[in-house]
């Protein structure tokens, strides 16, 4: 199948309706371009794919072919029908904002990855109460034995792509991290531009 | 100090103000029993406790002693200052609510830290719009080097206490888990009192 790739800028988000059972293809074509995802119901956005949702069904810290990612409502939200990469994705850490990078030294706005999200859904009309915790594509943050974390560049390489079903009506947000004042994109923390396409 | 306890009955939930500066002294009486703990913003319940902002901002997935919870806007909200037992806290798993009771079997009502938090608030004058993911005292939750983790019992003893700094005016909701489905709360599944105080 030929389906068309359409490109997230660097540091920009995208929403997309995504209805039941097509499915979303996000192609990491630097190969170390973290992605935030997150999915909400078109039906009811208080419903929407949840991390702490997700670990307790699939009793993994990070999803694998196969798996689902569950809502708030625990049902299956997206899953996983592909992945090239090593399978290094990121539950557990919270969406860049301005808060971070004023910790991290910033002076002024900086673009984040929560404000793409927000935009995102206001131009698709929808006003967000929460910001959920995202589902974060290639984010390397591994879970050490004395439960410390470290948040190392991808492992994923130039092209590396996952396939992602939609279980229900959807809107999908990706987000091309913004982050280049840490190596969460790569060791010269430089954001790139990704890839997508609707299946 | 001489302070007072109250008792949480099992499988309730309380919510209480303290300001910044007090102290909240939770005590496993039993040593099995986990308690969802989730701390809000007194002047404005939209900062609240975050489990996925405070994982970048300590690089734990568990704090120890010394290390704050921060909030949604990355400002500390409460700070470990004692912890006397082994430190297995999980900050990763959704509280249980109605789906998750009825995806383990359970037929009618079931008693869920979600609704408590939801009542301990309306208590208090307070409709939330969203859930955020608890701190989970006691639960153990460990992730293995294979990412996969699993829900085992308690390791905390009778009498195992922590205590935690308000770093803000907070509400701080306190629910002793109802799960007696899961081991969760030890290997008889059966939900405990536990105390608290403010000093």
């Amino acid at each position: 199948m030929r389906e068309e790739l359409h490109r997230i800028p660097a540091g920009s988000a995208v929403a997309k309706h995504v209805p039941s059972g097509l499915s979303v293809k996000v192609v990491n074509t630097s190969g170390s371009q973290v992605v935030d995802c997150w999915a909400f119901s078109s039906s009811d956005v208080k419903e929407f794919m949840s991390m702490e949702h997700t670990r307790v069904e699939t009793e993994r810290v990070s999803p694998a072919v196969g798996d689902s990612l569950y809502s708030n409502r625990r049902r299956p939200v997206l899953t996983v029908l592909q992945d090239t990469s090593p399978g290094i994705h990121d539950t557990t850490l919270a969406a860049c904002d301005v808060y971070r990078y004023e910790r991290l030294g910033a002076t002024g706005y900086h673009a984040n990855c929560t404000d793409n999200l927000i935009a995102a859904m206001r131009d698709q009309g929808i006003r967000l109460d929460s910001v959920p915790c995202p589902f974060n594509l290639w984010e390397n943050a591994a879970v050490a034995p004395d439960r410390r974390q470290v948040i190392a560049p991808p492992v994923s390489r130039p092209g590396d792509l996952i396939v992602l079903r939609a279980e229900l009506d959807l809107i999908v947000v990706l987000s091309a991290c913004p982050q280049d004042m840490a190596p969460t994109n790569g060791p010269d923390a430089t954001p790139q531009d990704v890839h997508f396409a609707i299946l």
